[in-house]
């Protein structure tokens, strides 16, 4: 049987899944890609740390040369995060003629059309299914199973580390803090979560997915996105009690005059298939023009989810399907016009959740639906509560109001003159609402 | 740009889809195929009949000949139903060299090996991912997206028609031919529903599945299965009260000693995903060993969601991806041995709902417990009812048995003796229960 030489590059969580499903599947990977699947090196910072798996010997290595130079190696698994040295050992790479495999999205977001441009130049793939959602095959169903259609909209939940603190608040009730550090003693999270509580990741996931589903040329920076970390835990509560969840949800939505694009905790209805994606899973649903709405649901990181996009690369690499698609479509050319523009986002139409800390005496609703008549904003719903034993009538109450469609432009300059009442303590929480 | 010359045999409602993308999309299909996709031939029975789409002078034809003597023509979607002649057109189409895209299932369930060797004798590809659930491309999705797995279980709601007649008989309250009739008036099923309701069609889709994802070469024959045409609306409601619904579900499940395969009504508990498939969509849950769970969630026919998956097909076999996969993957190959057999039905080891009409006196339900205890079942629930007002207590009343897992043989055998008893009225209502 025909072999093709595999080299992997970073051999960290994901790396040893992958290597673990070359080596001790072999079977497998021969059978759905026609020839064997031949671990020759991986390259390591250092050999003398011990590692969860036992390689064959003269795999492991610490020189990139060795695969550099090595002509009999036509594939490589680059599995080394961040922006650099990846990007500079990704060019070395592709320019001694290997066909790369990533799962770096933060190096595709940010370098992506530096990279691709380098590779068509060089007649080289980089195929990338493991850089969004893990186990999800969102990549080749946008950039394939899906080509006989204009997307309309893509909504997801890309950062299972988010997707999990929101889950554990909601269900447990516990403060942000606390779900966090749980989250770091299960390895959901980082020592430091910054890039995926705060919507980095996410917004460069969604970044990918544009450009595949949209032909967006967006750089990550430019997607609005508010992440999990300041979200409280009233209002979880108090979304539950109207019928919704809230969720870090990535949205990308095609309009006549444009793209949406933005990343923001948004409130998800009880009983819609995204309001009920729990802790480290990832969703997406896509609308295609012609088959409708297509909803996935899978795990979106961890070791094996993700080695099995990887390998699945290699597979396609292997067979030669990726270098056909990757030359067909032109990811991330430099130069190339754009096919949809982001939307100003003054002019996006969506609902809202508004929680304040009103004064509790006579007038004070009055003045805020004053402020939101003012504006062209109608209520849905208001939910006040009575202040806990022992308030006086002086002490502040939580008020939430749920609003009917408004623009985002109205929106913002309603909350900035609630907060400007006499009646008001502190911000205005506000929410996107999704029907 | 280069042009892949395209036919379209059978111009019914999918090749209406097909055309109307082909034709008024064509520059996105070129971009996903780096190539245009011309329509040069539709063959058609009858040329005179009223067409819902207006096709470019030269088009239309009535002689299959036009197509398979146009060497210029390289890709076919033949959509024509049923075996004959779709089997004959398809090997001609095969032998005069084109590469076949196809949507017709049974066709593929009943002559697969002979047609699949056949185009592999002549260096040719059959697309088939319009085949089973059309909205969701689950052909390409185990067979590439997840090729770094063996699949552990396969769940499916593959019947839209089955589907929608199970949702509108439970939320309505709905009598069987009452929602056919509506069924059929929406289109959502035949005149003549039986393969759909029967679950010929879902035994149909799950040997297609089988084969790619376990390797089997299961006739869809050999798959035990129960259509949703005998079920009660009464057995819809009892399963609500006990926290499930009822949904006609497909299921392969590979064990040490073999592959479990079996379509049935099955009791899947609310609030899991597939219970909350309703109406027409249709629904499939894959296990792979790395990836874990995977949930696809789309609309499982009609025009344009179907034609989606033939047009993806259309330009991967215009790319040529289709033909690298079709070369790799031996799909129904003659002669090569199946990787997994299916095991003895008799194991097979499941929980049971029990349906029972018994005489409203003592010692029934003893007598009852006592045949399951003496087949070594344990009940995991008891349901049962007063009777209507007015009833007398020798009137016999509904009793509902929710056991724990059991063996199959033993649960067919408890249930023979048990509508053996004197003191039950008819047949006992059996139905598989999901966990």
């Amino acid at each position: 049987m025909e072999r093709t030489n595999i080299a992997i590059v970073g051999l960290g969580t994901v790396g040893s899944g992958v290597a673990k499903l070359l080596l001790d599947h072999g079977d497998r990977t021969a059978r759905h890609a026609g020839r064997t699947l031949w671990l020759k090196k991986a390259v390591v910072r250092d050999l003398a740390k011990p590692r969860e798996i036992d390689l064959p010997a003269g795999v492991a290595t610490d020189s990139l040369d060795d695969v550099i130079n090595d002509p009999e190696i036509s594939v490589v698994a680059q599995l080394i995060g961040g922006l650099e040295p990846a990007r500079s050992i990704m060019l070395k790479l592709l320019e001694s003629g290997k066909d790369i495999v990533t799962a770096n999205k933060a190096l595709l977001a940010e370098h992506g059309p530096e990279l691709f441009t380098r590779a068509r130049e060089l007649g080289r793939s980089i195929a990338f299914e493991a850089s969004v959602a893990g186990g999800i095959p969102i990549i080749a169903n946008i950039s394939q199973c899906l080509s006989a259609n204009q997307i309309c909209s893509l909504e997801g939940i890309l950062n299972g580390t988010s997707n999990f603190i929101v889950t554990q608040m909601d269900e447990k009730g516990a403060s942000y803090n606390d779900v966090v550090r749980k989250a770091q003693e299960l390895g959901y999270a980082e020592a430091d979560p910054a890039m995926d509580v705060d919507g980095t990741d996410a917004a460069q996931k969604l970044a990918i997915l544009s450009h595949l589903a949209f032909g967006a040329t967006v750089n990550w920076s430019e997607i609005p996105r508010i992440g999990i970390d300041g979200l409280d835990p009233d209002d979880l509560r108090y979304s539950r009690q109207l019928g919704y969840r809230i969720k870090l949800l990535a949205l990308a939505n095609l309009a006549d005059d444009g793209l949406e694009l933005s990343v923001a905790p948004t409130l998800v209805r009880i009983g819609t298939p995204l309001a009920e994606v729990r802790d480290a899973f990832n969703a997406i649903r896509v609308v295609g023009d012609a088959v409708g709405p297509v909803f996935y649901h899978g795990l979106g990181a961890g070791q094996m989810p993700t080695a099995s996009a990887v390998v699945a690369d290699l597979i396609d690499t292997a067979v030669g399907r990726t270098r056909l698609t990757f030359q067909t479509l032109e990811y991330f050319s430099i130069g190339q016009p754009p096919r949809a523009k982001l939307r100003d986002a003054d002019t996006l139409v969506g609902r809202n959740y508004l929680r304040l800390n009103v004064a509790n005496h006579p007038g004070t609703l009055a003045s805020i639906t004053t402020v939101l008549a003012k504006h062209q904003i109608s209520i849905a719903s208001v939910m006040q509560h009575e202040g806990e034993n022992g308030a006086t009538p002086l002490d502040s109450v939580p008020l939430v109001i749920m609003t009917h469609e408004a623009t985002e432009g109205s929106a913002q300059a309603a909350t900035r003159e609630i907060e400007s009442l006499d009646s008001i303590t502190g911000p205005v929480v506000r929410l996107r609402v999704k029907d």
